[in-house]
C-alpha cells in the first residue's frame, strides 16, 4: 500500500532534504529507519521536493510504498520513536497507489523569517535571519511584492544551477507579518511551484528595496530582464521553511 | 574599571556555564574573547551562578575588570562581533569596582517551558521538555505551587552533589502561563536564590502532580519531609531558562 505522511525537520544540522554521499540528511534519516521497520529491505521515500541545506520543513510531504499491515496512528508512532529528533512525523495516511507526492503537487506555500530585534537572540539564530543595522520598510516590501503576483518568466530569480527549462511560474500570494512578541518579520508566500533559490532571490530582493538598496520600481524591469544579476542576493537558508504541499484531493 | 552585563546563551552545545578541563562552556568562550580584546592577558568572568549542561540563559548577569577604554555600546558590539552565536551581549554598563555578580545578587528568576504538543515540533525540541501521552491538569500544580511560596528549608528539592550547608531559601512567586500559539506551559518562579536543581526538582514534582502521579496535598509533606527521594523527578535541564537576576541598586 502507499503512504504519505507530513514531516517537520529543522534543517540546522542537515546538508538539506536529498540523499547525498556521506552527508547526513532528512532522506537519508528517513530511509534508514523505514529499512529497518522493513527488515533490512529498502524502501524508497519520495518526497514533493528538496529542500538546501539549512532549510526547515513544517510541512514537507512524502510516499512510500509497504507491504506491513500497520494502522495509520501506530505507523506516525513507530516512525517517531526511530527518527532523530529533528524529524518528526506529523500524520500519516494511506493514499491511492498512483499517488506521487512530487507529480501531483499543485502548489506550495514558503515562509521566509527576519528577526527584527536590535541584538539576534541566540535562540533564533538558527531559525531566522538577523541583518544588522537596517530598519526594513515593510510598505515598500508589500508594494513591489505585488509585481510578483501572477504567472511570469522567473528566470533572474532562479540559481544559474538548474536544470529546468520552463522557467514560468505563478505566485498566488505574498503576505507579511510583523510578530509583536518576537519581534520578527515573516514572508509567507504561495505559488504553483517554485524554481531552485527562487524564494530566497525574492526574499533578498525585498530587503534590498525594504532598506532602499533598490527602488519598489526596479522589481518590473528586474523582473522583465530575466537576468539573475539584476535581482538581489540569494537570502540565506535558516529563514525559510517550506510550509505546505497542496494537493487536488 | 569594572564592567557588568546581561548575557543570553543557548545551552544545547555548551557542557554548562562554568570552565571544566577540555568542555565547551559559556565561561570559556567568554574569557578567551575578552582574553583576545586584552592582547592576551587573562580576564576572569564572575557569573551570579552557574547553569547546567544545556540549560539556557535570557538574563544571565556577568563582571569582569578592563584597563581598556572602550565606550559602553562599543563594548557590546565588539563582544558580540567574536561571540558564537549561541552566545549574545544583551547590555554592558560599568558598574562600581566592589560590585559582584554572584555576591550582590538578591533573587533570581527561572522559567521553565513544557510542551503540550502531541507531537513535539523538532523546533523545541532542546528549548523545551515534552512527555508523552499526558495532559498536565495546571490547578492542581497551582494548587500545589502555593505551598512553596515563602521561607523553607528546601533539602528536599536539592540535588545530593552539593556543598551548601544552609538549605533554607524565599520562594517569591510561581506563576504558570499556557502559551496558546505554542500551545507550551511555562512556569515562572521568583527567589532570592536557588538550591543546585531546585528549580527542576520542583518542575519535576508540580508535573507528577499535574499528571496525577502524586496528590496536591502530597507536597506540604514532601516539604516538610526534607527527603529528595519523596520528591518528584529532577525535570530535563533543555527545559530551564535562567531569566533574570535582581540586584539592589
Amino acid at each position: 500500500m502507499r503512504l504519505r505522511a507530513i514531516i517537520s525537520y529543522d534543517g540546522t544540522e542537515f546538508s538539506g532534504y536529498q540523499i547525498q554521499p556521506r552527508k547526513r540528511t532528512v532522506q537519508l534519516e528517513l530511509e534508514r529507519v523505514l529499512q529497518d521497520m522493513h527488515k533490512g529491505n529498502v524502501v524508497k521515500v519520495v518526497a514533493s521536493g528538496r529542500t538546501d541545506a539549512g532549510v526547515h520543513a513544517t510541512g514537507q510531504v512524502i510516499h512510500w510504498d509497504s507491504p506491513l499491515l500497520i494502522p495509520m496512528d501506530k505507523w506516525q508512532i513507530a516512525l517517531n520513536v526511530q527518527l532523530p529528533g529533528d524529524i518528526r512525523i506529523v500524520s500519516v495516511e494511506q493514499v491511492s497507489e498512483d499517488f506521487h507526492a512530487r507529480y501531483h503537487a499543485i502548489g506550495k506555500t514558503y515562509r521566509y523569517i527576519w528577526s527584527l530585534n536590535e541584538v539576534q537572540s541566540p535562540f533564533e539564530r538558527n531559525y531566522s535571519v538577523h541583518i544588522d543595522r537596517y530598519k526594513p520598510n515593510i510598505e515598500r516590501m508589500e508594494k513591489a511584492s505585488v509585481y510578483l503576483l501572477g504567472t511570469h518568466d522567473f528566470s533572474g530569480f532562479c540559481a544559474a544551477n538548474t536544470s529546468v527549462k520552463d522557467f514560468v511560474r505563478t505566485i498566488h500570494s505574498i503576505k507579511f507579518e510583523v510578530k509583536k512578541e518576537s519581534n520578527q518579520l515573516h514572508m509567507i508566500i504561495s505559488g504553483n511551484g517554485f524554481l531552485y533559490n527562487m524564494v530566497r532571490i525574492i526574499a533578498g530582493t525585498l530587503w534590498e528595496i525594504a532598506i532602499g538598496k533598490k527602488s519598489v520600481e526596479d522589481l518590473p524591469e528586474i523582473l522583465k530582464s530575466c537576468a539573475r544579476e539584476k535581482a538581489g542576493k540569494t537570502a540565506p537558508a535558516q529563514g525559510l521553511y517550506l510550509e505546505k504541499v497542496a494537493y487536488l484531493e
